[in-house]
């Protein structure tokens, strides 16, 4: 993993430290269970303060009538709030939830669907980030999340 | 099912119209996946405007040191704020998570856990609930979460 | 006040029904403690899907310091959620408040504040938006909060 | 102010280091808009992982009908959430709200409101509680809050 030092960029704690590759890497190493048995949650983009994760639902995720459960959007929206602290701090695996609020706003019909989460804050002992989850290729919200990540004690 | 009406009980909403065993049964049905290769999720208490879930996890639900993961915790609250919603407002498999706040407080030690859901508000639209999560035998909270269900429209 | 029909615009629903005007018109009459003593909240803005409030605090939003204290920002946060329900549902009084999750992000430094209001979901029986509260010219966030509001029966 | 040593309690966080009168004078102190102008918020009871505010709301707390406003009923809260964990880490003028989630579930009826918070989790950086506020004289509860306040770094 080409990791660059989070010291060189003190002023601008926006810019990624991880890039796409690294962060998808690192996940797939952490969270086995991001990709088992037919389920499919990748990165799909990291950038200035911002990852987006593409999750192919399997048979676990599904309600009848195909439309994916509460659980399994709890767990996306959490993966893509890691996603994002993890591609902005480095590769810090003890950062902990601490805190979600999520939304069911719409029945997601059935496909693939993308996590966009957003930095808000990332201080030296928080980090907070709202997480937009839609179907691809849709506009309209199937949920929204707001989540708090405990930073590590020995950061910054 | 013994289902007692909802009409006979107007004036007292926090009496339940399901016993531990409806809302079991009816559980066990609706969410297959509740108890499924080696994860068990039963309905342990019903009392007035409270439910009760005993959950012993599987390997799915741990990550690495034997603590239960987040989505799981997440579950455990949802299928529990949903117990105590149902035994009270009767089998209405429509009812939908809208809204959850959960907090995650300490990791739980390994072994099954137990999740208090408890009715704050039973409305006619709205039903909210908090619930307590706790290690089997222990006083000290894994998780807090607060849940609000959207009720069907023909109700009450 | 010239409020258009919400019944010309029924696939559009995130057009605003009332223009800027007219919601800052409805806002100030039915609360009055939105402008008094010092204090001064004018809906700055209503467009597509989108409110946004500005405020000028006065001694008693105020905590030592002259940051603006929590219980003012939370009072910013629900007039701006109302102000961005109000605007695309038409002037109806009675939506309340069911739920706000509000994260306090950083001190905000002394001046006005806008509160910019986004509808998440507008459906027949509620409203989610979230809420972006920065200092006035400032991109850093002071406060984001997540609304939910019921609407009345009558609605849709 | 009597205040006992934190350290002397170490093993048992949930004893109160501050008794009701050390609160509310504190509180008094750092807070002088809980009792000004006919509004009354004054520390009611200290206990065990609890704290209990009496609050008499004046003209500006009410909403037309007598009801107490959403802003009115998030102070009070916050100011319950203060209290227990300012009783139970002793005064510590720098601890913050980083995170509250109020469920507005009833309007209260005229009067008098208490509001009493509890600890969920007392931890070295962050304290939880929730919050229930009801009409004196009454069970039901008017509206449910949890709050995160973030501690000073020097803590235990």
């Amino acid at each position: 993993m080409s990791i660059r030092s989070r010291h060189e960029r003190e002023g601008e704690p926006m810019l990624p430290l991880m890039d796409r590759d690294d962060v998808d890497a690192f996940l797939a190493l952490e969270f086995p269970q991001m990709r088992h048995a037919g389920r499919e949650i990748i990165v799909a983009e990291v950038r200035s303060g911002t990852a987006v994760l593409r999750f192919a639902p399997d048979e676990r995720d599904l309600r009848p009538g195909g439309t994916v459960s509460g659980p399994s959007l709890f767990a996306l929206a959490d993966y893509a709030a890691y996603a994002v602290v993890l591609a902005h701090v480095g590769p810090v695996a003890l950062a902990v939830t601490t805190n979600m609020t999520i939304n069911f706003l719409r029945r997601p019909r059935p496909g693939p669907l993308l996590a966009e989460a957003r930095l808000l804050k990332l201080g030296r002992r928080l980090a907070v980030s709202d997480i937009a989850v839609r179907p691809e290729g849709d506009d309209e919200l199937a949920a929204h999340a707001v989540a708090t990540y405990a930073l590590p004690h020995e950061r910054g």
